[in-house]
């Protein structure tokens, strides 16, 4: 990127986190001469992408005007997971001005996938919500590559391989559109508004039906040279384990997640080894991961076993990645967060032993406060990003 | 850091790595506008960075003038290992002028060592090698902390915890200092002038007494938020795995690296698994990877094991960073990578199986080009980037 690149990206995204801002205090903020601000400015309204907003409170000479994003301006977030479709209409603030979220599921492929992105967002323009979207960001359940705008090989979304999502997204709207994995864009919207908020290098794991990493370094996300970094649930952690559905053994995630949370489940309950789960699964003829956190809270031994191996194995990994990247801060999301703090105590637990003082002497490893809402707030944060990036 | 410093630190790192340029061809190559650009040639000249180099070939139209560095800059690079001292001064383009290397115990301390260092680069001064230093670079057999220029609780060097070695040599020599741990400084000189040139994301893996890894993200070295990114030694490789010195057990480092193949093959040797070691035992009194490593070279089938088993173990934790962190080299270097090819097939065949299709499929895993040059040629880097870091 060019230097004059990166001082309008820094400039609309100090308007975006900020609001209303005088050019003196911008001027002061981004250190940067006061000729070359006002003439990035200029540029800038010139776009429309910023407006003139009044004048500031006087600060002792000729006072000085604000200046904030057009508030015309529209960012459409999509959070597409493996059973639902999250839709989200913000302003250039991020603000939300509209929500949809339903069920869907994702293996009805691309195309019936994304029609119904576009009616909810048909519907949210009807409604009044915009006239015209200035950026389209989207998170999708498995690897994609950020440069192609296309998911890789993804696991559970049968038909959407190479599919041309970020094009499909851009003609249908006439805008920019990036597409991002779920769990960057979690992190992402962790980092926006989240527990993360102002750390610049963190690592989010999701916990989910299966498990992946978000990787914030130097107050960017590090997506790797093909865009798959952070696919840690495939890392081994015991060469005798459980065969993956990925073909090798003993990966995390055979060990642990939604998926293998509720296979461990559904045995304790079939081998008489967990009373609390015979009865759900007598009663609802199935198990999940919330069985296992409702029992644990009972005080079922089997319940509170099977969480804490996991997490053990999940600190495990954890702490070589700690050891490696020495990163200040590591937060625990995705569906499984709900196991709360038996699940955290073991994670921190392991990380704390196992990783090097140094890296640890002070690491907080704490929950996601975005929670469900985390990938939508990443997505629209991806939206931003991209509509800014191309503003010129 | 402010935008103006970024350029200059471009402009001096081109000149560096490319040797004297006219100033057309320095606009176009750093894309920046001719008058910013004379205007801050002209502030490096007044530094005395940068001179004028005569007349350019004519590109068409008038004569462009030449610039290069000033070819009276002197740079110290500085190479401690656990028992030697590497000395090395460069002129501006990083070529040596001359080299000191000798022999010299770690344990020592750090005003011995200094001391003697200062007494290299004394009678370096009075062989007319340079009147005056313009930055020392560092590297060091232990942890770091970057950001203070101090070792940080090295586990191989006594007395040397928290000691001010770059307030020390900045003193000494009037000049800025950098220090770093080794392996970063291995893996910045394998950038600059081996097998990684060019590449902006790759992971240099030293395996020499213990492990460690430098790691390079978007052109830089990622040191992480203590300076301690690359700690790979101790990531968990068996659970049930031996005792490592750091008291953890089933460290990698525990199982692989210099200290832990001397044993093994001392093991061997005295059980009669392996006649070649049995052999140089009697014979030396005392093995190393170096008698492994011609046992496996004359076919000893223990020798060969060892090397495999250990590949095994080191692929095993670079098969989970490969899946974390995308990189797109992976160069292995250090005093075992003359293990050579049993070594490299095997941490090849590991990683390749272990990790993520799409972060291999084009994934080089080769040696070190620079060999036991890399740590010194890093230093110079560290000391260019240093110098030119405060240019202004």
């Amino acid at each position: 990127m060019r230097t004059a690149d990166a001082l309008h990206l820094r400039l609309l995204r100090l308007l975006r986190d900020h609001g209303a801002i005088s050019r003196a205090e911008l001027a002061d903020q981004l250190q940067i001469p006061r000729p070359r601000l006002l003439a990035e400015l200029d540029r800038l309204v010139s776009t429309g992408f910023v407006t003139e907003a009044g004048m500031a409170a006087s600060r002792g000479g000729r006072r000085s005007t604000l200046v904030e994003l057009n508030p015309g301006l529209r960012f459409a977030a999509v959070d597409l997971g493996a059973s639902s479709i999250d839709v989200e209409v913000t302003n250039g603030r991020l603000e939300p001005i509209a929500n949809y979220t339903e069920a869907a599921d994702i293996r009805t492929g691309p195309k019936a996938i994304l029609h119904r992105v576009n009616e909810l967002l048909a519907k949210a323009r009807v409604d009044g919500v915009y006239e015209k979207l200035d950026a389209v960001g989207v998170g999708v359940p498995g690897p994609v590559s950020y440069r192609d705008g296309v998911p890789v090989s993804p696991p559970i979304m049968p038909g959407w391989d190479r599919f041309p999502v970020r094009e499909l997204l851009t003609r249908e709207h006439g805008c920019p559109a990036a597409v991002d994995n779920d769990v960057n864009i979690m992190a992402i919207g962790e980092r926006h508004g989240g527990v993360a908020h102002t750390v610049d290098d963190f690592l989010f794991v999701k916990i989910g039906t299966g498990i992946g990493c978000g990787i914030y370094l130097s107050g960017e996300v590090y997506r790797g040279i093909d865009g798959c970094a952070g696919d840690i649930g495939h890392i081994q952690v015991d060469s005798h384990g459980p065969m993956c559905t990925c073909g090798n053994v003993g990966c995390l995630e055979a060990h642990f997640g939604g998926a293998a949370l509720a296979k461990d489940a559904t045995l304790a309950a079939r081998s008489g080894a967990s009373p609390a789960l015979a009865e759900r699964l007598a009663a609802a003829g199935v198990l999940t991961a919330r069985d296992v956190a409702q029992g644990a809270t009972e005080g079922d031994v089997t319940c509170v076993r099977l969480i804490r191996d996991g997490g053990r194995r999940v600190g495990s990994v954890l702490a070589g990645l700690v050891s490696f990247a020495n990163p200040s801060m590591i937060v625990i999301g995705g569906g499984l967060a709900h196991l709360g703090h038996i699940l955290l105590a073991e994670i921190r637990s392991v990380v704390y032993r196992r990783s090097l003082p140094l890296a640890t002497g002070n690491l907080p490893v704490v929950l996601s406060e975005l929670g469900s809402r985390a990938g939508v707030t990443g997505a629209a944060v991806l939206a931003s990003d991209v509509a800014f990036e191309q503003a010129s």
